[in-house]
């Protein structure tokens, strides 16, 4: 069912079953107000200033006695026809204007007393004088019905009289994580068992849409728990939010849940991810069935929590900013879905650039590290490269175009640098996208990302990165600075079972390999070490076979799908496996050299810093000896 | 001294006086660090899933056994050769692929014991399996340092394994409120005393900015008693602001006491509104002397206080988004001062319009009803009508293009109509500007707004409104739309002490008028009655005092300054005046016709809603027998 569909069944059904279209109103202070949703117009009671005053700091006078006074001519004022003032006091009964202090000078007596004023300006009426109600005006309209105050609003609020504020109650979520495998965070886990994270999530982003929350202990497997749990929750609160662990089977379960304790109106709607969404109604409460993959569940939140919680107050919903950005690379999307799409951004070369992250509703990560969403709606079969999209803001564009763009091979001490880069400076992110050491010089010749790292071997010369350079970005300015010198291996199970010692032990043993993808340095790596020794590539089991970063190479081995795949160290000790050195290689920054003192100066400045490099160091299968050399 | 200038010497002194650049860190539950700052990376302590597990719910099998398996040739697997798997289950050892559920078939005993699995689709390795890493591996960067956690952020640290994350402590911010005549709000007022909101709104914006907000008791203007509080609260906070009520006696007052028991390092700043803050340091703690007036106080939190506290807490500051608009009216600002204006905006034709608003400093609710800020840096003279400027939005661009952009003359039934229309759509916004009903003509005429309340009398015709739409926008096609008939008057002190009853009391009477601008509806009415009466506008006293709104009449009136001056009853009702009614006048909505079934819709709509008319006639003064009626 497509969203909107979806949306209007179930607000239509929650409001046939008696659920309020607002929540009831309360009386606050106004102290207590910021955040809070105003359920009527606010009117001044009072006028703001509530008298005359003076504006300045200086002495209240009658203007007409003024006439005439200047630098040149100052005038006398004897005692008695002035009074002197602090800006905001009120104005003295007779004056109508003020002399500001610095166009006066007091002439005293003996024992220190003003016995007149000499004044060197002259001012008209109502000079300096702030008129009462110059801010508000008793019975003026100073904020509508469906206003939430902030804190400008309070103090304007209390200024013009009021002392309470009549808002909307704030509404009130019940989260109900349900599923036997689902343990509270914190607690150990047993093999199979799953942290309940997703409780943790709805409730904060509850939260934020100014609700109180209230997370149910995880409900067992059982229908007649859950029933219950519905139940007591719809009676305390105005949403129930069940959460279907993240088996699809489970939700099938809510769904029938609802059904039989209230009514279901909607399972399943055209969104991706959040597809096996359920909203249905009991005991005149809206619930809903979150899908229990993260990015789901969070997207469930804000397609149909935010906005139902945003209309319960009388508020208009929280919209993000949105940015015109170019689409890094081809985006299919399913034609029968709103399909959220997660994405960085970078400002290359003049032009915002929208880089997809991995799609899979599982992937919170994607949400984590995305600088904005994508939505390509149904009846769209996706976009094509360069095509212009827009993109709602997760940051600020200000953050955003301060962010180094890195596409290519990864390594941990990208990350590494990334997280120092951003100590220093927290305005400053470097955002790593992972496609291979080939895909990355694409990258940067197509104005893709600021920096490609890379260590790819070229088999005819025996030396690194630059032919390809020359070979992928012939004729740019384009420079070559050394990251890390780095040991490449072979990850195996812990005890190295098979007793493997270098890349001959895969040819011809049985040994289930597990490759990286086409253009991946590592992959390049291992057909060159197999050509050294006169091996042939379909001679090893499993060469077909592609993982597209070390550490899903690491993830295989250490699931038992694979014996053995060629990757860093990091990666070994990521998984717990153990590590058989093969080769050493250097891996490399490129860049575009204008670049190189530009955007790219703080991590060039990064490179030379002792500290960073002892970090390194500590990260085990690194050696510094040639970070931050120009290569080329 | 320059704003950056400023910041620099106050921030170098703090550093210099052993002030921390970040606060210490604390280690909390991640379910609480939602809002906290990180402070150190997160990295993932476990990988997630943490298993290989079932993506869909089906069965697990070999992938290899079902080779050929299809809707048109079913394969039987035995019992013992597939496990039932929901989504999220754990794959069964030795099982490389799950076929779903849609595609199997049990085979059941008597006893329905499934015996065989009918399969009808084949499936590669590793089809419907998500992988042990797929969202984040083990030793993985999940968050860089100086990171604000959002709800998915600690969901994700949650999901790999943290339980704490280590932050920086919430900053704590000092708020000391000083003057004789400050009082604390909702306590009663004497004459001359003011509600200390400044204190209210900036606790609120501390708090807003993921502080702890202290709320110190009103110090009176002794200097030993305000030398106390400060070095109390520098004790005790991270940052201490002293409001200095509305004086700049008292800004002196507060550089004095701080050069005192500590460093003043700045007084003045070349920003308007706020010219007059205070920085320095306090026993190793920031502190800032605010100016009184609001919002001067206000924009000395965003400006100074705002990025102290991002950056003891290694954040990013909050920025906000910017857009570019098309200015309505010239705007002039000092050469010497950061100036930073208020505007309304509206998409007008097309384009987005920014009106500014009010500039005095204690014009508190121009920053209520601003949508964006402007800010015209030193060194520029201002901007011509029409010109393209930059504007940090304060609203969503989607609500500030539902907004009906009224200009012109003012009434108390626009505001009624504003809060009316909110209520019922919470992204509506009716933004009205009063400059008079001639010159929401000539802003109609010059795209700046949508809408021009209007109620011009023609002397000729004595007719209202339509001549002056035919010479305004002539050749248009403007539509004129009555809002309702009103009763015009004398506003006169409480009890009419000099017993006025018409205009004819006005000439040679000596009785102090104030008089509306050219171009003033109301202007136009005094004018007109006075020629019937063959009256001259030369012999009114005060005939050349000019107010710009009914209300700043009524103030004048009420204040004493004036004995009285034509305007509506709600008018007087504000001000506790008399009113003496002298003339019945329609006043008219004028628009283009095009966007009266447009943008106007939901406005016109509620001009026939009886719950509207009822309300109007609350207010006094007004008749709604002709409410709606198109005149034009």
């Amino acid at each position: 069912m497509p969203v909107a569909e979806a949306w209007a069944a179930w607000t239509a059904a929650a409001r046939a079953a008696g659920c309020p279209s607002r929540l009831p109103v309360e009386t606050v202070p106004v102290a207590e107000a910021v955040g809070r949703v105003t359920a009527a117009p606010v009117w001044a009671s009072r006028s703001s200033p509530a008298f005359d005053s003076a504006a300045m700091d200086g002495i209240a006078v009658t203007a007409t006695d003024t006439l005439g006074a200047s630098e040149s001519t100052p005038l006398l004022l004897p005692a008695g026809s002035f009074e002197v003032v602090d800006t905001g006091d009120p104005m003295p009964a007779g004056r109508d204007a003020v002399v500001m202090r610095e166009d006066v000078h007091h002439v005293r007596d003996r024992d220190g007393r003003t016995t007149a004023a000499e004044v060197r300006a002259a001012v008209a009426p109502y000079h300096h004088v702030r008129s009462i109600g110059e801010d508000v005006s008793a019975t003026e309209l100073l904020l509508p019905e469906g206003h939430r105050l902030r804190p400008v609003d309070a103090a304007a609020v209390a200024a013009s009289g009021g002392t309470h504020v009549v808002v909307r109650r704030r509404p009130v979520v019940a989260v109900i994580p349900t599923g036997d495998e689902i343990r509270p965070v914190g607690e150990p886990l047993a093999p199979g068992e799953i942290p309940d994270t997703n409780s943790l999530m709805l409730a904060a982003q509850a939260r934020e849409a100014g609700c109180a929350a209230l997370v149910h202990p995880v409900v067992r497997d059982e229908p007649a728990l859950l029933s219950a749990a519905v139940r007591e929750a719809a009676g305390s609160s105005d949403l129930v939010i069940v959460i279907a662990g993240s088996s699809a089977g489970r939700d099938d379960y809510t769904a029938r849940v609802v059904a039989e304790v209230g009514e279901l109106c909607v399972h399943g709607v055209a969104v991706r991810p959040g597809h096996p969404v359920v909203l249905g109604v009991v005991d005149a409460t809206p619930v809903i069935g979150a899908p229990g993959y993260a990015v789901s569940a969070a997207l469930t939140f804000e397609i149909f929590a935010a906005p139902l919680l945003a209309a319960l107050q009388g508020a208009a919903p929280t919209r993000r900013p949105v940015a015109r950005a170019r689409l890094a690379r081809k985006l299919a999307s399913t034609v029968g879905s709103d399909d959220w799409v997660r994405v960085r951004l970078g400002r290359v070369g003049g032009a915002l650039v929208a880089t997809p992250l991995p799609r899979g509703a599982g992937v919170l990560t994607s949400l984590v590290r995305a600088d904005g969403l994508l939505v390509v709606p149904t009846g769209v079969e996706g976009h094509h490269p360069g095509d212009e999209v827009d993109v709602e803001l997760l940051r600020g564009l200000d953050a955003i175009e301060r962010t180094i763009v890195a596409i290519g091979s990864h390594d941990m001490v990208l990350d590494l640098a990334a997280s120092q880069l951003r100590a220093v400076d927290p305005m400053l992110t470097l955002a790593s996208s992972n496609v291979g050491s080939l895909g990355g010089l694409v990258a940067l010749r197509d104005g893709l990302c600021h920096v490609a790292g890379s260590h790819l071997l070229d088999p005819e010369t025996g030396s690194y990165t630059t032919p390809y350079v020359e070979r992928v970005l012939a004729g740019e300015d384009v420079a070559v600075i050394r990251l890390v010198h780095r040991t490449q291996g072979l990850l195996v199970a812990p005890g190295n079972p098979l007793g493997l010692s270098g890349v001959a032990d895969l040819v011809g043993s049985g040994v289930r390999y597990v490759n990286r993808q086409r253009g991946a340095g590592t992959r390049v790596l291992l057909d060159t070490l197999l050509a050294a020794a006169g091996l042939d590539p379909a001679d090893v089991s499993g060469y077909g076979r592609e993982e597209h970063t070390h550490l899903a190479v690491a993830a295989a081995v250490a699931s038992g799908r694979a014996d053995t795949g060629l990757g860093i160290q990091a990666a070994a000790r990521a998984f717990g496996l153990d590590f058989v050195p093969v080769a050493d290689e250097p891996y490399d920054l490129v860049a575009r050299a204008a670049d190189v003192e530009g955007v790219l100066a703080p991590l060039v400045a990064l490179l030379g810093e002792p500290a960073f490099r002892t970090a390194i160091g500590a990260l085990g299968g690194y050696s510094t000896s040639e970070t931050g050399l120009r290569v080329r």
